[in-house]
């Protein structure tokens, strides 16, 4: 199972970001520790990066950071990472939407203010940001950039004059703040977890002999040899000292009330990590044994759409019996910077990235097996190729159910019209796409795919763990 | 199944190039179909690209042609595709050996002699390349390269002085070369393709609409939606004219004199490629089947070494009856840039590009499948990771025999001194990697494999299908 | 007469930045000359530089800008400047120091607020930028840079909330901010310039057809074809507007209380530009007659230092009558990047960029002219080479007085005990560099060379027209 | 006075590179020294350059060189130059045609052939070159780039499979090749220079301690520290060994047949730089005092045109008495990627590069000395310039005769209808302009201007020391 997110996997939901912390206290240099912890976590945003690192023995204000545009081994090497000296440090990855992507939006935020210099690195969405940045201007506030982490950075700021230590000021933030967000914050001696009270966005903490790690995913922790502690809880406030780790939970909710992005199961997150005690590989297992369950059809061979449709498609054929096979060739040499020059009408794009391995499917019926479908634009290519290739049969079963409404937590969405099971009937979308039947995840399985974890399941149902905000505000400001 | 070659694969024979052609006979620009078909076998070299473009109804001696250091993705853009007109081109990818990568040494070869202008690409290895130089040298030619193809040119610029045409040209070049060559040659007004007559390397023919391919695989014409027309035979010369494909097939030899490189099979070749009628994957399944009869062993799951272990497990898994999983999930972030900074002991290399899925292997008896063993260099590393994973046991099977001899015809092979195999018996690698057992395919599976044509298995046996050169020449000049 | 300010010239004072700004009231894209206005004041800064533009006629909040490290003919191209739209606009270049160069710190600063979108330009250095970060900071500012414009931004913000224009803001804001600064501000609708009180650095306004431009020197007016308007005065604030020129004086100070800095004249400016009434080239000849008239020397030639010392060696030569010449021919391709490989001791950092033309200077007695020593590190290099040429005698003259005292209001100046002067008597310099005899231009001479303009002296007196600040805060914030 | 060659500077013939070639007996590498030489010659070539090296100690085939696109200090970084290891070399700057500008056209060429390696560094331009290529290809030579270098290698090498040395085999070569030609040529253990019989191009050898340099100018060797040794002889081979120089006269021609490039002293050369004993600074001064004899006119002043016109009007200036000034401001930044975005009207391109001191020409009678015209693209703006900054007259003259013939030697002349002296009488021209007055240096001042050296002036005259050849071969084939 290989882990990018190429131009291929165009119609799917986009990711918003992966944070990674690291505090040694031995106080050696930490930012490579980072640089490969990021590196783990590349799939979570390939459109800028960034390391902020301070030594906890030195003067208090100075921090080492450097963020661009580009992925984590693009923008950092060896030269960089060697001018970034401290053994506390946060890094961020970031999710490359079309329309406000530029320099300043890069993270980790390094902030200059009453206590010193903080470096604020977040993941997900506020859903009061537009209200919250009106306030704070009207009192004299000014924005250079467009993301949430200056929001959050101005709050802790302001209450750190009134509050005995950070944490304090992070703990009475979060008392303003709504919305999905897992937060690694550096203060100059101290490296704090946040996340927010539904636990929409994961964070975890690792430990390898005297340094703590903060991460998005255990996958990172994996990547620097650490061991995986545990997960922050939702609305827990973890503060790593070298006395210990603090805990705050005065903001966690009840289990019921909690609504982690199921997405992160589905779709998000590496199926090397583990989110909340639920393995992500064997969840999407599951999800492929229920749809053997609940939409069985006969045929000779399961195949997976590359990569993301290949546990589920595993987790289909243990389930009914039929073999699992491998149906496309996908070139990897597709990067973000694949350019596709004037062609014939016979050099599809779908072509350029994915071929059939046409002896596996000739005169076979296919069951292929996708993670979702958004628009639908690639699901017909994608079934037409098999046909072309001699399949006799297509039928196609997703591991998760119709994609329905917007996301207000982080998650990259088309406007509602372009969802195509918005306006289309599940026997409409078989028909556009050619398949010969179509079979979506039920509903009621999502709880029993994670072991009964409360979650949101906002953008299947419309319901969300907290209102929408009135105005949809993705546009102008985007975590 | 995912096609790149990546740093992790470090313990494998290298590949030396691949070839494209294509001549529209309508006069349309040729340049970004080239792109595309060169895309398509960037896995056959990743070290330089070129191509080279002529317009068949312009003035003669005008070739447009671009090449440089880097990817297909990186070394060509739009802007610079544009400025390559006209309708029949060829183009290279070069594999990166870690000596003689510079830029002078990129493909194709451009040259202007007696005729006008010949550009020439080439894949392989010529035995007499020193011989053959030393000859030229003495009647007054100068070299400004290290490649074989300035030497093919030479031969081929001289012999056309008294031949009537470009083609028989290359048929005496023919009588004087020895080794391994597929070539692509673009003279002003055709398109030649040939191919040495053991076969080593392979070259086939397609077509879309009133436009003729050469490539060295069956994918890339896919790629450009062009249809598999044929192979080009070994020891055959194809000229493509709009008047015709003429053929010459004075230097073939019979069939059991052929020599086929067993590692296209084996490995190099993209798996939905078809070489001389044999299908890359279904032989690389076959190849598991015959692991799965010769060298069975009891246990719970078949896994591969991503990727390109991945087809023969499948095969062992079908034969076997054990069922087929998914052991490891590969960063492919991990591109040729990527830098490794200085690390704490824990931050392993393989480690970064590889993550085991843990509760995939956890207390299971895994057979673990590779293509092959060289150095035996990351294998180790990897029954680590099954057994740190949990896995019980690890049974390692390799798809083909113990690699034991030099390559002389194209294929970077390490010292002999540094192939495992060559100073350990098969009991001595098994414990030096640390699996429970350990099984290679027998050589008699070979022919079976490829259902019975000609192939080389000089690397296994010390048998060349031609002799030997005296001397080494690998160092000094290479393809 | 060139201009560019070279490696060579490595021991003069450091000037921070220029600023320019344009409205064009008929609606055309405003970008390109922004462009070629920066690129004439490109002598002031060579580290980064910045152009933010806005459209009157379009949504309030939205700019666009581009700003990065390096020369503007490096940092902009035409698809750069395409993409920028608007009518109104401001630049920004920024000198390079040592320590703190780095892209956060380029500008524009844009930011958001309650009133919209600010874009500020600043040159020059406010002396209480500490005292008031800090006052910001306990209300809740967090600061994202080390720049004053970040200071200056903050403060207009929060004056606007109880102001009823912008200009009214700015005006607030110069009751607080103490120092040295032009600036040019966009606000969505507004294009305002305004010069500290004592008029330390420049500011001009131009108009071309119905374009009005704002500019750091008159030789970016007329870079952009545009006619000199007048100067912005000491203490002014101009706002542009399609109605007219709004001015507010209020801050203006009495003739004899201001303090323009002398080295603009002396060194800075480009020779073509005009300050408040005066001619810099001119000021540049006066100087150099001032020195023939106080520190005659019988000699046979006059030669400047090449670029900055030639206008004054021009002045030289009229008043003495002595014939000016050339003596030096520098090496122009000696740019920000050029690169000084370990080198045999022959191979002096002079010599690669300057020679001697001997037979101007052999067997001469050559007065040779700079227009000021600081450290004294390539003087003695210099005058070395003229004897080494074969000159007789070599009397150097300075067009200013003795650099003694550090500048608290923008300029670059190496600790004290650097400068050559602080801690030598002229003999002792004259003895140190080798040369005969040694002039520096008399006090008194400086406010007869700008015709009776009050200016600051504090480099060479000590005494400044507004108290140096307690600290010396150029470290931490510089503009 | 500044050197580099800007885009400025249009109307100016185009020189065709400049060479450098070192030869250190102690063993020391001397690729830093290259690298500063071919620096101090980058006004020759801004194109492309390259260095290539060898151990003379060392494996005898082995060369390290690199070359590229570009400025000496853009091609070349310290790592690169480390990489180059040797103690003997020659490097070559290019200078830049529009059209067959490309990378692989860049030298020195390096060659592998019968006796090992050679490295060819070549300026000026052979007029049997398509004669010569012919033959070659005839016997079956191959020719990979459109540089005469290629074909001088061609002759070395076939010349050598019959001589005892390779100084007898350029010997040999020049016998045959015809056409202007100073080369550094490097063989494993020699430094050979040659000049062509009638000297068209400089060439000079100077020392430092045990290393001996060839350099196209003199300038070159005060940049690395060497003291000039002697111009080598048009017509003469020098061969540098340990054992000392080698000289072959054999091909020198009696004086009054030679012909040196009278735009060297002109134009080209850099006037720190002596050229067969000839100062070039002092040819111009000479220049321009003719100019002021035989051309005198009534004026306030007397300015160059930045920059290759200062020389010369300072020599006026002398003669005549008038003053001597500075009219313009150049700004040096303008470097070769320049872009000219899309712009008003009134911002023309020169008033990018260049402004007026007012005060300097304002109701002045100015004299304004250029070099040459050539097609007068850029003269009618200068002269407007003057007027529009309120000159009341402005005389030109140019320190050349009327340029009117092509050159086949090396030097970049436009078509020659586009020469404006060709259809114009000087009245016209002046007209043309918009100069009060117009003259031009007398043809029979040049040989004055040169104490009598042989020259060609053909240029001028249409009389060349050879033959034209009857095809002009400019296009096709240059140096």
């Amino acid at each position: 199972m290989n882990y990018d997110r190429t131009p291929f996997e165009t119609d799917k939901p986009g990711e918003e970001c992966g944070v990674f912390g690291a505090y040694d206290f031995d106080g050696h240099d930490i930012s490579s520790s980072i640089y490969y912890g990021l590196f783990a976590l590349q799939h979570r945003g390939q459109e800028s990066c960034g390391i902020a690192v301070s030594d906890t023995e030195g003067p208090k204000g100075k921090v080492d950071y450097y963020k661009d545009m580009g992925l984590v081994n693009e923008v950092f090497d060896e030269e960089r990472l060697n001018r970034l000296h401290g053994n506390i440090g946060v890094g961020h990855v970031r999710y490359s939407t079309a329309g406000a992507s530029n320099r300043e939006n890069a993270q980790p935020l390094i902030i200059h203010y009453i206590k010193g210099t903080l470096a604020v690195a977040h993941n997900g969405n506020l859903t009061n940001a537009v209200d919250l940045r009106e306030k704070l201007k009207y009192s004299g506030a000014i924005f250079q950039t467009t993301i949430d982490s200056e929001t959050i950075a101005y709050y802790i700021a302001r209450e750190r004059v009134q509050t005995k230590n950070v944490q304090e000021a992070v703990s009475r933030t979060m008392d303003k703040i709504e919305g999905a967000y897992a937060l690694a914050v550096m203060s100059p001696r101290k490296l704090i977890g946040a996340r927010d009270p539904y636990g929409f966005k994961p964070l975890c903490i690792g430990k390898r002999d005297n340094t703590y790690f903060l991460s998005s995913e255990t996958c990172a922790l994996d990547a620097v040899g650490a061991e995986f502690v545990r997960d922050v809880e939702p609305g827990e406030i973890v503060t790593i000292t070298p006395n210990g780790i603090l805990s705050d939970k005065s903001h966690c909710l009840p289990a019921e009330k909690q609504g982690r992005c199921i997405f992160e199961y589905i779709y998000f997150a590496r199926p090397d990590s583990r989110i909340d005690g639920i393995n992500v590989y064997s969840a999407r297992l599951l999800a492929g044994r229920f749809l053997a369950k609940d939409s069985s059809v006969d045929a000779d061979i399961v195949v997976g759409v590359p990569e993301s449709g290949n546990a589920a498609a595993q987790g289909y054929a243990m389930e009914s019996g039929i073999p699992y096979g491998t149906a496309f060739v996908k070139n990897n040499y597709v990067g973000r910077t694949f350019i596709k020059p004037k062609q014939s009408s016979r050099e599809s794009s779908v072509r350029v990235k994915l071929n059939v391995l046409r002896e596996v499917v000739k005169d076979k019926r296919v069951i292929l097996i996708d993670d979702s479908i958004v628009r639908g634009t690639t699901s017909d290519q994608i079934v037409n190729m098999l046909k072309d290739a001699g399949a006799k049969e297509v039928h196609m079963r997703i591991s998760s159910p119709p994609f329905l409404w917007p996301c207000y937590f982080g998650i990259d969405v088309p406007e509602r019209h372009q969802l195509i099971a918005y306006n289309h009937t599940v026997d409409e979308i078989c028909k556009e796409i050619g398949a010969d039947t179509l079979g979506y995840l039920r509903l009621e399985r999502l709880p029993e795919m994670v072991n009964g974890l409360g979650i949101c399941t906002g953008c299947f149902t419309g319901n969300y763990p907290i209102p929408a905000p009135k105005d949809d505000i993705r546009g102008e400001y985007e975590a």
